[in-house]
């Protein structure tokens, strides 16, 4: 997805959050969002909105001389997550349709998002599952999400942001372990989740993790490793989770991609063609129509 | 009041959101944004916002090539606000404390603001209307404004949006008419009321009414004409209304000031010490301080 005008407000807000979270002095706050609006002026709108995001929190790092300010946001919601874990498994177990209602928790983890608001708690989280339980899924393919699943050999599941990464557990739980590859990142960026809350959550345990090399929200490959691009193309199967993942995967051809997503701002929504607060489970389109031909 | 790091990326929505009303092509659309996002960058904290968006919106018209991409916006809410005039004239009168009642309801039009927000339909109107007449007042100093009139020599209406200027009206009609100097601006700046919508709204006939010799938001007393602060000089009260006229004048000294305002925004929420939302009628502090003295 390209950057829209709407985008460039939203990435300045994400930096004035960013900065005020790191608790960084006058001086600095001030020459980042300065840094932030010349590179803006000259943003290509080619370039994804993560692209774009990606280089604001590599300054942001830079100027802080902190190679990770998002630590302790991780580490709470990882905790936070794991304390409702053992309900969340017993409702899936419990629930008529167990693969659903686990891809429904999984998306619903997608609230922890910093990159669109800093200011998420237990009892967005709390309230956030109840609804995902109980909204309709736009683009509504978590039927045909199982069924290739089954079929496939290699599914790679590339995550969003820690916390997020324990609800994302449940859903792969529901799947063959050994096809499966989870994909973090390869260096923090916002609250996304590397290989380190991978092992907090639990998740390395369970299946086979890898980082794809990149500092970047989403997925933007270019960025990634020679290794990462390796496992991507070889994979038959690839689930993206979160808006980055749609904002950077959603145009990329070849590749039989879901994405599940709550829909946290109006320009992905418009995108998307759904509401904003959506809970989503989409087949990218070049899939759609080789599934309406064959 | 001076610019927060948060008003930034809320100067940079005012432009994507005016550039899209004004139905500019592409090309100069990302002409636009891009001057903005670096004239930001080079952005004077200590001038406050609307002389952000006084630079901002001179180069939105300069650009257009159109004086007031705002008209049909301020024609259309000032023949809504007309409609709603007879019926919000009876509620006046009908009503136990007709001064209190007019200063809700003055407030209340302070809704139509497209600085702030570009998506006020009639229905918002209405809605805003009946929740100021049940809201309390935040800093309530009605009563107080209601004492200073009586003793005033010379009051001086500060004026904000067009449509807005019609619910105005009302509570000028409280007031000694010989008395009151009604100021709109020099030249259209986003919505705000010039001469134009100060006859369409009737308060011409009603009142005395001057500009003020500026395009900027609220009342910037460097780009003001000479005539213009001569006459603020002479005014022994001042009721400004709305926003910008807060955040121009809250640090101005010597005034017997009361800002009239619907708090749209969290940093002025903040920088005044009330919720987003509020309905305001403050005293400016030197004169707080002045009573609690006398």
């Amino acid at each position: 997805m390209k950057t829209y005008y709407d985008c460039i407000p939203c990435l300045l807000r994400q930096t004035v959050e960013a900065m005020r979270m790191s608790g960084a002095d006058e001086g600095i706050q001030e020459k980042l969002i300065r840094f932030v609006l010349r590179e803006t002026a000259d943003i290509d709108l080619n370039e994804t909105p993560p692209y774009m995001a990606y280089l604001i929190h590599q300054k942001i790092r830079e100027v802080l001389n902190d190679p990770d300010p998002y630590q302790e946001v991780k580490e709470h919601f990882n905790q936070l997550a794991l304390d409702m874990y053992e309900d969340l498994q017993q409702r899936v177990e419990n629930s008529a349709d167990p693969f659903e209602t686990a891809v429904r928790i999984s998306i619903a983890g997608n609230i922890i998002d910093f990159g669109v608001r800093a200011d998420i708690g237990s009892q967005e989280v709390n309230d956030t599952i109840l609804e995902c339980l109980h909204s309709p899924i736009s683009f509504n393919t978590s039927i045909e999400l199982n069924r290739s699943i089954k079929q496939a050999d290699n599914i790679m599941f590339l995550s969003d942001n820690a916390g997020e990464i324990v609800f994302d557990r449940l859903l792969i739980e529901q799947m063959p372990r050994e096809k499966v590859c989870y994909v973090v990142k390869g260096q923090p960026i916002i609250n996304d989740a590397t290989m380190k809350d991978a092992d907090a959550a639990g998740m390395t345990g369970l299946v086979r993790v890898i980082d794809n090399g990149s500092a970047a929200p989403g997925t933007i490959l270019k960025l990634c490793s020679p290794q990462f691009i390796e496992e991507f193309h070889k994979a038959d199967l690839i689930i993206a989770k979160g808006q980055a993942n749609y904002e950077t995967l959603s145009e990329v051809k070849n590749t039989d991609t879901f994405f599940l997503l709550k829909v946290k701002c109006p320009v992905i929504a418009r995108d998307l063609g759904c509401d904003t607060g959506a809970v989503v489970v989409k087949r990218n389109s070049s899939q759609e129509s080789r599934s309406a031909l064959s």
